[in-house]
């Protein structure tokens, strides 16, 4: 019987004001083929993704919804994860959004930076004459901590990415986000281990790790995992 | 006779870590049109862009150089700009660049500011702890300010983005422009001014003001105004 597969994709943009954003890099691939692998077996894909991610070609069974930042992630989340067996979250989600920039001096000259905290910029487009800048940021709602209060009965994959760190501490990062998510299933990756077109990466659950080499071959074991767990 | 011209377009990126980056948004959409304008006209085209930008098709007469950063550009038009007769710069570049990144806490307890625009991030992916986050960001180097040192005799046009302003204030950013790098044409534009299809700009140089209503208007009227110079 086929499933709604529900995956995200590329990486969300916080914008600073209207022309400048911080941006997380992602292509979109992974989250590309991993719904390729799905809709090859006739399974209903939901993709989630930003605007610059490459997308798979359009078919009959491959709806797709375009995010920005994590404030649209979370609406657009908020509806789709009732209507689906199986989240995906391969999305690379910005971790903290702008609050307020100024300029070095004006920060310099504050007695309590506490009071940055809660300001926001009003012009449209912040001025660049000042030789230095200070952008201060807030931790954004961590998107994928709601997804099993919206639907329990979901199957939740988290991703972390880490850079240049030991499997050991992959493995221990993905339990504690298993644990603290909910999820059932992190894969865990290092971003140096992701070049000439190898993508290594573990499947961590709470009962065991997998190790695989390439996006295939992560997209063919979240398929395995995911259709054979059901 | 084929003119050389050279043309960027897209956004850059300055990296805040191995995954995050602070952007200008652009799509590439004018500098695309502006390139097809003189490509139609068996000029020469070399087109330095970004990778989320979008891109004419490649034809005999184009060139495609893709850069990252304001360094890989400033790097690449060094290069380029003494082998070409025109420059018409659309591109979108960062006017800052990270320096540090550090959590709130650490900011408020240190005693000069200072010794922050001094310090460098070690770690490869800035962690993502805290509550709040204070990013310190240096001007870039006027990349544009370089052009006519490299090549005084090129044609060089300017691109200026206000929001929200009234001509007069676009006009006066231009001429400053103008006067400050040299340039023979600044094309002023203002955000609020592009949408549904439309894009308004003013051509100015140093004798007059034209208004024009699209990307297809603004590529048509360098394409006049560059040729007929000649």
């Amino acid at each position: 019987m086929p499933m709604k597969l529900l995956i995200t994709s590329g990486g969300t943009t916080e914008t600073i004001d209207a022309v400048r954003g911080i941006t997380n890099r992602s292509t979109g691939q992974l989250g590309k083929i991993i719904a390729e692998t799905f809709l090859k077996h006739n399974h209903e894909v939901t993709l989630v993704t930003t605007k610059g991610a490459v997308k798979p070609t359009i078919t009959e069974n491959l709806t797709l919804h375009e995010v920005t930042n994590v404030d649209s992630l979370m609406t657009t989340l908020e509806q789709l994860v009732p209507k689906h067996d199986v989240l995906i979250h391969s999305m690379a989600v910005s971790d903290y959004t702008p609050v307020y920039m100024t300029d070095f001096e004006t920060v310099v000259q504050t007695e309590s930076l506490h009071s940055f905290l809660t300001q926001a910029n009003t012009e449209t487009k912040i001025s660049s004459q000042s030789d230095y800048q200070v952008l201060f940021l807030k931790k954004t709602p961590k998107v994928i901590s709601f997804v099993k209060k919206w639907n329990p009965d979901i199957t939740l994959v988290g991703f972390k990415l880490l850079v240049d760190v030991s499997d050991d501490k992959l493995i221990a990062v993905a339990r504690e986000s298993l644990s603290k998510n909910k999820a059932d299933y992190i894969l865990a990756n290092d971003l140096t281990e992701i070049k000439d077109g190898k993508h290594r990466a573990l499947l961590v659950s709470d009962q065991d790790v997998l190790t695989v080499d390439t996006k295939e071959a992560i997209a063919q074991l979240l398929y395995e995992r995911i259709t054979t767990n059901d």
